[in-house]
């Protein structure tokens, strides 16, 4: 009996996270509201705070769905035949932007979702995010062969966060966000700067 | 007497946008609540509402300050002799990271702040945030002297937003952000790769 309870218990929390992905999707994480996340799980309210602690617990859960996507949508962007860094880089971040355009709400909730004061973030959510940065420290050792393995992995959280950065302010429709219609152009320039001055760096 | 009611509603608006600022520097505009503003100024809770359209528009009065300040910080960091364009893109993006750090919620509510749907961001503070770009025109004119006018603002939106992205992701304290303690040296890294890579980039 204990096995069929922890089965639908599981099912509960997987139809809560598939309710809640579809809500943020549509109206991002400020909108989020237990009870509508329920109505479309066809549950109790009562029975998602069963599941999940709180409603942070269940946006986080969202997220490492969210991430784990990503994360196979980068895999998948790395050339099959070996190439140049730099065509590897360019290859990631073209998939980076495509992946944050496509999943608007998803994607910036990665990035706005902060839990409550003195709730500390699960050391397993944490992990989860590894998948922005794995892929680029193979390609950027090849370009800094003198990097030291942390230093590899700070400067790889460096090239994200660049990139990262012009994707935000333009989908964000911030004021000095570059207009849509450039962003993959200067993404581009972007990647293609950085890579071809990393060696030159100091 | 038209003029004396002229001064004594600016110097409300003033009282009201310095109090604002206090608030918001202290517990960002999310906890900027509109009665422990009118207290802190001073006055009755409707003249606040006299005084400015709504909450997000004395936010984006707050905001401009911040932006003039730091395109005053900005402007300060260049250096008086002439020198190299990477020399100057380094000390733009040192007094950047110096600004942010400094007055951190202060500078994030330039990032953070949306006004409701369906109401649009007055011409004047979309125009105050050009002291976030202008200053980087003419080094990069230096590195890309290829590049027409449009392209150069274009291009330098972007180089803005990617030593942004390294400094939110790190000041947020976001998982796939720098460490603080080597913010400083990550920045100048990238900001040496882009640079160095900018005449060679396509």
């Amino acid at each position: 009996m204990g096995n069929k309870r922890d089965e639908k218990r599981a099912e509960l929390r997987k139809r809560l996270i598939e309710a809640a992905e579809d809500q943020i999707s549509q109206q991002g994480i400020d909108g989020l509201k237990a009870r509508a996340v329920t109505a479309q799980a066809g549950c109790a309210l009562g029975a998602l705070y069963n599941a999940f602690e709180d409603l942070d617990m269940l946006i986080m859960h969202v997220n490492s769905r969210t991430l784990a996507r990503l994360g196979a949508a980068l895999r998948s962007a790395l050339p099959e035949q070996e190439t140049s860094p730099e065509e590897v880089m360019q290859a990631l971040a073209t998939r980076y932007v495509d992946f944050a355009c496509e999943n608007h709400k998803l994607w910036i909730a990665l990035f706005e979702h902060r839990p409550p004061e003195g709730h500390e973030i699960p050391e397993w959510h944490r992990q989860d995010h590894a998948v922005l940065i794995e892929v680029i420290v193979a390609p950027l050792k090849q370009l800094r062969p003198d990097l030291d393995d942390q230093a590899l992995v700070l400067r790889s959280r460096t090239t994200f966060a660049a990139v990262h950065g012009v994707v935000l302010l333009a989908l964000q429709g911030r004021f000095v966000g570059v207009p849509m219609q450039d962003l993959r152009q200067e993404v581009s320039a972007l990647v293609s700067a950085m890579t071809r001055g990393a060696h030159l760096a100091v």
